[in-house]
This record gives C-alpha cells, sequence and structure tokens, in this order.
C-alpha cells in the first residue's frame, strides 16, 4: 500500500463540499453527540443529551486515584495535584451553556468536511469545580509568560499531525475568576466523554477552550502553536487568509421544533390554532439576551424572555403564534445586549466555524380533526 | 407547495444509495447516538454512551407523578398503575445488552435509507424494574388474546403513516419471567432519552421491542398490525416478499479499535510489538457465547473469554498479537453455543437489519521510536 495515500498522513483527503456526505461524516456524526432540540425545554440538559465533541478516543481511566495535573514550565513553583486534592479546595458551581465552534456547519455552502452539524451541537450544565486562579498563584507565573496551555490525556492525528489535544489562554483570561477546574457534572461525577475525572471549562467560549481529561498546564513564553490553536479554529474566509481565532460564543438563538416528526425527513406537523412555541437563546463572554424575535412566514414579533439563569447560561423564551393551515415557516432571531444580532442568511467561512443565523423550522399546518 | 410531494406524505422520498449519505441522515446520527466503540472496555456502558434509537422525539414529562400505565383490552381486570406504583413492586436488576436491528446498515450495498450505523449501536446497562408477568397475571388475559401491545408516548410519522410507537409480543413471550417494567437504569432514574419515566425490557431481542416512554398495554384477540411491527423490523432481500420479522439479536463481536486515531478517518496508528486487543461479544434470546477468534492479516487464533455476566449481557474476550510494522487489517469473529457464527461478509437486507458480519479494523503498525 502506497503510504503517501494512508488517511492518517495525507489531511487533503478532505475537501469542501456541495453534495452527499461521506461515510467519514456519518461516522463522526454517530460518535460525537448532538443534542435533541427538543431538549431545549430544560434549563439544565440531563445527562447524556449534552453535546460532544470528541477529537480523539475516549481515554479509558481504569484508577482515577492516580491522575495528577502537572502545572509546570515558566512558573515559580512547579507542582501536581490530583483530582481529589482538587475536589478538596473551595468550590464553585456555575450554570454554563457549552456550544462547539463548528455547530451549523453542515449548513455552510461549500462545506468543510468535518463534524457535519447542522444546529445540535450545543448544551448547558451546571458545572462544579474549583477556580483555576488560585493554582496559578500557587504556581507563580513569571513575567515572561505569553500563554498557559492546557493539555488533555486524548491523543491523535489531525491534519497530519500527531499530537496531544492542546490549547492555550492568554494569562489574563486564564487568571479570570470563573475559570473552572470542573470534576462534576449537574451534581454527579464527570462522565468519561466529558473529560473524567478532570476538565477545564472556560465559560462563554465556544467549547474547543473547554479542554477535557486535563493532565498538564504549562506557561510559556511565547504564542503556542498547537495544531487545535493554529491549524483549526481560525475564522477564514479564504484559503491563504491568516484568518482570525475562533473565541467567544456569537448570538444566538434556537426553538423546540413544535408538533410531531417524521421519522426520517424530521418534517413536522402541527394543528391549527394556539401555537406555542419556546426555545432558548445565548452570547458569548457573560453578554447577556436583550432580545429574541420570532417570525411566522416572515412576519417577525417580540417573545417573552424567562429570567436569566446567570452570566454564561442560555435564556429561555415563549411566543404564542396562531397558525393557519398550509405550508409555514418558522424562525427566531436573537439579540444580545451589546446590539449583535443573528443574520438571515449564513456567513461563509471556510472551516465552518460561528455560524449563528436564525433558525429556520418548515412545518405543515392541518386543520383540527 | 404542492403537498404531494411533502416528505411526511412521501415515504418513497427515500430510496437505496451506494454513493453519498443525505442530510436526512446525518440529521438522525446526531441525534440517535452511537456507542464509542471505545467503550466496550467497560462492563456496563456509562450514562450517555449507549446507543439511542428515537423514532420520533423525546417527549417531555414536566410531571413524572401523572404519568400512567394503562393494562386494558382483552383482560378481565383492566386497571392503571404508575410508575412509583410500580417502583414498589418486587424489583429485578438485570444486565442487558441491547442493539439496534439496524446496526451495520450504512455497510450494507446498496443501503436503505434510514439511521445510517456503521458498527456503534450497542450498549450494556444494568436495568431495574419489576417484571411484567405478574401484572398481567393482576389483568388476567382472556383465551382469546394473540398479542399483547405495547405503546409509546412518543407519537409521529413513519412511511407515511402517522402513529404512536408500537411493538407487540406474543403472550408466551410477554409472560416470561425476565420481561422487566423499567424505572431506573445503572443504578439512576431513567433518562429521557431512554424512556422515563418508564419502559419494557425484552432480554435478548433486539432493541426495537423494548418500548420507551410506556403508557399503554393493550391485549388484543389478532395479529398487531402497526407499523412499527408490519411496516418495518422486517428481514426481506427484494422487495415483493412477505419476508420473516426481526426478533432476537444474531451473534456479533466488536473490537476496541488499537492504538490512536485520526480525527477525520478514523484511521489507526499502532506501535509495533505486542498489542492487546479487546471486545466484547453477545447473541440473542439467551444464548451463551462459545467462542470468539481474532485474525491478523487473515490469519485466525482464539481469543480469550471473560467470565459471563449473566444470560443476557456481552462478553469480553482478549488476545494478545504481535504487530510487524505495515499496513495491517484485524478481525473478531464470535460463535455462539448453539453453533451460530459471524459470517465473513455481509448478508444482504434490504431494510439494513441484522448486520453481523465479522468486524474489521485496518491499522497502519510503524516501528517503535
Amino acid at each position: 500500500m502506497d503510504t503517501h495515500h494512508h488517511p492518517i498522513l495525507n489531511p487533503e483527503r478532505r475537501t469542501h463540499q456541495t453534495g452527499g456526505f461521506a461515510g467519514e461524516e456519518v461516522r463522526l456524526a454517530h460518535r460525537n453527540h448532538g443534542m435533541h432540540l427538543e431538549a431545549l425545554r430544560y434549563d439544565v440538559t440531563p445527562a447524556g443529551m449534552h453535546y460532544l465533541l470528541i477529537h480523539f478516543d475516549v481515554p479509558f481511566v481504569p484508577d482515577v486515584a492516580s491522575w495528577v495535573l502537572r502545572v509546570s514550565g515558566l512558573v515559580e513553583r512547579p507542582f501536581t495535584i490530583s483530582p481529589g486534592e482538587l475536589s478538596a479546595l473551595p468550590q464553585v458551581t456555575q450554570r454554563v451553556t457549552l456550544e462547539c465552534a463548528g455547530n451549523g456547519r453542515a449548513t455552510i455552502q461549500p462545506r468543510w468536511q468535518s463534524q457535519p452539524w447542522h444546529h445540535e451541537a450545543v448544551g448547558t450544565a451546571d458545572w462544579t469545580g474549583t477556580p483555576l486562579k488560585p493554582l496559578l498563584q500557587r504556581a507563580g507565573l513569571k513575567p515572561s509568560v505569553k500563554d498557559v496551555v492546557f493539555y488533555g490525556a486524548d491523543r491523535g492525528f489531525d491534519g497530519g499531525v500527531e499530537h496531544d489535544y492542546g490549547r492555550a489562554l492568554a494569562p489574563e483570561l486564564a487568571m479570570r475568576d470563573d475559570v473552572l477546574l470542573v470534576t462534576a457534572m449537574n451534581g454527579q461525577p464527570l462522565l468519561p466523554q466529558h473529560g473524567a475525572p478532570l476538565r477545564l471549562i472556560v465559560p462563554g467560549w465556544y467549547g474547543m477552550a473547554s479542554v477535557k481529561w486535563l493532565n498538564r498546564i504549562e506557561a510559556i513564553d511565547h504564542a503556542y502553536q498547537g495544531y487545535q490553536q493554529t491549524g483549526t479554529y481560525i475564522y477564514r474566509t479564504t484559503a491563504g487568509e491568516p484568518g482570525v481565532p475562533v473565541t467567544t460564543l456569537r448570538v444566538k438563538s434556537l426553538m423546540v421544533p413544535p408538533g410531531i416528526p417524521d421519522w426520517y425527513s424530521r418534517a413536522r406537523l402541527v394543528h391549527a390554532g394556539p401555537l406555542d412555541l419556546c426555545g432558548r437563546a445565548w452570547s458569548g463572554d457573560g453578554v447577556g439576551i436583550a432580545r429574541v424575535e420570532v417570525a411566522l412566514d416572515g412576519v417577525w414579533r417580540d417573545a417573552e424572555l424567562d429570567p436569566p439563569q446567570g452570566k454564561y447560561a442560555w435564556r429561555g423564551w415563549r411566543c404564542r403564534l396562531m397558525a393557519e393551515p398550509g405550508e409555514r415557516v418558522l424562525m427566531c432571531r436573537a439579540t444580545d445586549s451589546s446590539g449583535d444580532v443573528q443574520p438571515l442568511e449564513q456567513r461563509f467561512d471556510r472551516g465552518g466555524f460561528g455560524s449563528n443565523q436564525v433558525h429556520r423550522v418548515a412545518m405543515t399546518v392541518r386543520a383540527k380533526p
């Protein structure tokens, strides 16, 4: 076999596509679970319904007691600490909405071949852990530190590069009070697929920053050049441009699809009459939701907002509409308190990142029997 | 819009395909979660990693206290009972491996457009509930009963037919001691996506028999003709034939893919030297596993079997191989105690059911650094 064509060694096997999906994309879709959109009804996403994005394999950890986090690099006092020791430090629980930076990739034309999300890569959990800041203070970052790098135990290839999953935060972000080292989710020990026994949570950022299976923090004096920082998670519209790194969540809303579905197409059938539509909206970096609008056949009106659930969690909304028989289209659109609003049409991104156009759901409305 | 072409009303939108996958198949793959094959390492699949097959929407149950199971039809003493009352009856915990009847559909050529599983639609859980038999005895099945039908709260369209999800068991199977009405999974209350607050578990059968969100049991005097019983879950090789209903699990084995993966292709890279391969094997209807064989580049040898975990749960196996540098292919193959053995090549099935050919995994073996 000609190893030059081995898929591990030849990242160019992936292309931009407009047609059918490859078997590789389907396998990724089965591995990396989406949240069922009807689960937008829950304030906190039930265990197993939160989205997953696992780059390599879920590490098998038969002996949690032997797990060690090493804090090293350009620090005054390097140390190691176990998840058990971290759990004995002051604990904080934060409700945080996470979304995959690639959510919506499959709706972009042409789409980059990767995880082919339509809308489902989102979820909200109560994350419990200890703040990172006091641990970095214990280590003592040297003045020359430019990046703090977080590594997971998951290892593999991407773009032809073998690496441990790694992402960096600038020191000022790593020292923010709400960045957590997490050992529990929704009041239970972390599940393997969510990073057990230890993960990072960076509220307000797309999910790639919240490194799972965390076993190493390293302070360095230059900008981190790891594949997950510089080879992907970059906004670009053309191949040659340097692009802009993906960081915080863009403003977005999704609705619970109304009525009942068709198994295969997921097309929706609704009875005529009052229709109580609901959903969730969120933005990034702690910016709140100011407004959600809903449209039936292109006529927009304001939805009612539920009370906020904290700085970093999605916000519920609801709206009663009157559905007349026929083929109808629903849309929802959020505006955040900084004035950012979801665009009506998809923006193109080469890697399929940051998609946040309005959510559209078609429905067939039938007369009441 | 021409309603004759509405996907709900026109089931013929689905076809047999040999090429790329449709967006509908990808959306189903994100909704219906697969088990990560590395989770074959666990005796009991962790919460959220067990496969899901949800035909319509996950029902939202804000008030579990109001859930009622109605036992009616051709019974002497119809009654209703709540999940709480069922939990107060004698409880049994059974370790059961469930698999979707469509597991492997995407590997069949041409494939029927439906849930496009490759290998991942399997999982094992400790299911806790009360046996169905005493409840049917309390109701008193009349002598004329031909089928006992189990309905879920999930409703939608399939094949152009609107229906509540429903499946029937013959009375002698429904009265088997090990058929359970389940309220807990792995020692926790059932999760919404696994059928909360009440589901059926039919050990040894493919998953379609284990009706989720169970709210109605009806005894009838004829063979149940519901869509999920007669319109699908039928083995057929040609369109015209009556076919054979899908029932118990076929003998099967899967391996944990060794080494480390490439993100997109899931291709595997392994270091040369001793390779400890492991996996799981199972069969249907309480038939045990007699043998598992493993092949490296087509040379078969016996794997070592772990102790059984009960009549209806998968059985672990392991085998040490010696991996030489180059492009290699691994296979595993199980034989059950009735003598059934996995075929080397895929059998064709029009609906993509009952796929159980040997599991093949390609790997690149590199010299140790």
